[in-house]
């Protein structure tokens, strides 16, 4: 069980961070209505609001690299909590940013996971 | 519903870093028994373990300011999740640390709450 939700975990950031990096636009396919977004402080809400934010924002390439990934049951059945640290390089910068995020996944009755939680925080100084 | 939940977060967080700061031995207060602890990788299940891993860290006084709150309501009913980054400075030591850490709280028939979840990192970088 504990592996699984490393497993499940670790599959979802690589999932998530690929398609952040390469098809942003697909990106709100991991959200549903209730979902919840925390973007550096700003809060929104559902999945039309979310992809909004995630495809608007400043910069067209990016990528992520991830230092760490934990992951827990969360006390929803099947649910999990996924916390990740790592580096966002963004192009034409020279220094890349580090950040921290959360994920608040729960199944789907189609045996899947979407996004019901997610906070994103750059790390500064 | 919303204000509600930051009002909770924001008073959680003032509890448990004032806590951690000056009366460390009572913080396991604040988990149950099926509570789990992610501690820079490390996971710890149940209040005595993290208890003991609380008490047990490598350092007697430490003062943690905060730089930011993000809270949400989690899918659990009454359940909220709480994001925290900030800076730990440990006696003795001339450089702060830079510190994520995450909460989920559920809420108790007692009309409290306590950590189900917990999740620690520094963000090296």
């Amino acid at each position: 069980m504990e592996e699984q939700v490393e497993l499940v975990g670790k599959a979802f950031v690589d999932h998530y961070y690929l398609l952040f990096d390469t098809n942003r636009a697909n990106l709100p396919s991991l959200y549903h209505p209730t979902s919840m977004l925390s973007f550096e402080g700003q809060k929104i809400q559902g999945v039309e609001e979310i992809a909004r934010k995630l495809t608007q924002l400043p910069f067209d390439h990016c990528l992520h690299t991830i230092s760490t990934i934990d992951s827990q049951p969360s006390s929803l059945p099947g649910g999990i909590i996924v916390f990740v640290s790592g580096n966002l390089q963004l192009q034409g910068e020279e220094h890349h940013l580090r950040f921290s995020q959360m994920f608040h996944l729960v199944p789907t009755q189609e045996g899947s996971f979407v996004v019901q939680n997610d906070i994103f925080r750059l790390n500064y100084g």
